[in-house]
């Protein structure tokens, strides 16, 4: 089959591998579509010392089970859940796979992603995705996860004034998020045409030039990308607010550490989160992604689609695998 | 009077400097006694730019007042609080001084501190000293205090498996405010002294050397004072544990972001807490400070206490001003 593939750090290669084979438990799925996310750009860049092939968002469709009583899903369409824990620690008895120790994770730690013609994930990490949905808007279900675990860890409503630093892919889905629930949402951009998208999201979104000095937030989400973001986030939190960590940066983040102690802000690391409460918000339409999609791109162009994506100015780019 | 001042950054000298006279609202106090806390010896190297008289953890006794209303305060024994808000921001009017954006902070922001024969704080600042606590004791009330600070922003209860990183005053303070709750505590430490001064608190305490290698807390206090206490403390937190950040450091703090982010850690800045915790858990013994207290020295050995406070394997230092 064809796939993306990192075989070095900074390495990257469109090239044919062999077809991945289902272990038990496991369902085999032909890709649909799949997007290209900052931290597939950080593993290109080295981040995780990946080898292999990347992809943690997509969507796809279930060929093939290795247990009779999957088979009700054959030629169901599915996303996936991207940690594959160990099924026998205390995180994995809990249902938060997600931080089992020696958890695999799809396109990212000892798992073949879905940069690629078939990928393989055990049949308990997959959603099926409702019929309204397009495969494209399905890629999204992922980053929205992430997006929507804000709102698992942090008390959101009405009264919270959020600030969303950075305007990319998952500035724009956490400020959506917020929304949903009622916040008063800022995104603070770089990027004329991001913010465009944005407002045509019905956000409220300003440059760094218009955003008015000295103004701090309850809740300030640090989606820069950057490892600078910290330090700019702890400039616009209020004292005793809270900043949402979501930026994963191969290199180290240097702040003022003091900043955070003196004025006690809470800084809360934000990963992955729950698919159903994705899956609704982009079936009810209280998040949008169809203004998210910059370029979508074959497979066999997977390096134009890289470098696409690590544009300034360029939100999702997604790969077409199959139809 | 004579007092310890920061003349500028690494120039600090015992001298002569003028009396203070105490503002409308303000009392006079012969300082009895006064601890020097890491952010004094940071002060020293140019945090916060402080220039003037430190000193903010004391004990003194109330020999002036401006209000006739307060005239009942003479010759009390009282310690202070050190912020001074402007009394109309909405943090001052929730009670919450030691946020307002235009404090002043005692020896530390705008306002000459107590390393002198005689100091001012507002009335509403001041809280009467329990007979029972000697002055060596009482001085130990704001750190106490600033150690209370941890509960009253985290949950911690007999269910806390909790580490603390440093073995230093702080430390040792946070370590005990934490049991009294009946959290688990591990203190990690790197000085035999004071790993000997936390066993004699009752206090489960072990070096580095010790330290199991790959356990990990739900709860870690960074109470290292060094810029690496950050990475130390990702390094020993459980996904979605609870790091409380206590050090203040001039220099900026380094570490890699993406662990916090990854095991989704939450970061809680903390620094100064409220008064009659701390005072009463110094009353019944549920902190106790005798062990300590290195060394005590008098106001004009100040240079010398300062250069024993930043020795390694000390504890606190505090200086005895007056009767």
């Amino acid at each position: 089959m064809r796939a993306i593939v990192i075989e070095a750090p900074s390495k990257i290669a469109v090239k044919e591998v062999a077809a991945p084979t289902p272990a038990p438990g496991e369902a085999l799925l032909d890709v649909r579509a799949a997007g290209i996310c900052g931290t597939d750009l950080q593993l290109q860049r080295g981040y995780l010392d990946f080898i292999g092939i990347p992809g943690h968002e997509f969507v796809g469709t279930v060929v093939r089970v290795t247990s009779p009583a999957d088979r009700v899903l054959l030629g169901a369409r599915v996303a996936g859940e991207i940690s594959i824990g160990c099924q026998e620690c205390a995180a994995c008895v809990e249902g938060m796979a997600r931080h089992c120790a020696t958890r695999r994770v799809l396109g990212l730690v000892g798992k073949d992603g879905a940069f690629a013609q078939q990928v393989t994930l055990p049949v308990s990490n997959l959603h099926v995705v409702p019929e309204t949905l397009s495969d494209d808007q399905a890629v999204f279900i992922e980053p929205t996860a992430a997006a929507f675990e804000i709102l698992d860890q942090c008390l959101v409503g009405p009264h919270t004034d959020a600030l969303v630093l950075g305007d990319g892919r998952l500035g724009l889905l956490a400020a959506q998020a917020l929304a949903s629930r009622g916040a008063v949402v800022t995104v603070l951009g770089r990027h004329q045409s991001k913010i465009a998208a944005a407002r045509s999201l019905g956000l409220k979104a300003v440059g760094s030039e218009e955003a008015r000095p000295g103004r701090a937030y309850g809740l300030v989400v640090e989606a820069t990308g950057s490892p600078d973001g910290l330090a700019q986030a702890l400039d616009h939190v209020k004292p005793r607010g809270t900043v949402v960590m979501k930026t994963t940066c191969a290199s180290p983040t240097s702040f003022d550490a003091w900043k955070a102690v003196v004025n006690e802000v809470t800084l809360v690391g934000s990963r992955c989160g729950r698919f159903e409460p994705a899956i609704e918000a982009l079936r009810t339409g209280a998040v949008k992604v169809d203004p998210l999609i910059s370029e979508v791109l074959p497979l066999d162009a997977g390096l134009e689609a890289f470098r696409r994506a690590g544009e300034k100015g360029t939100l999702k780019v997604l790969l077409r695998v199959s139809k």
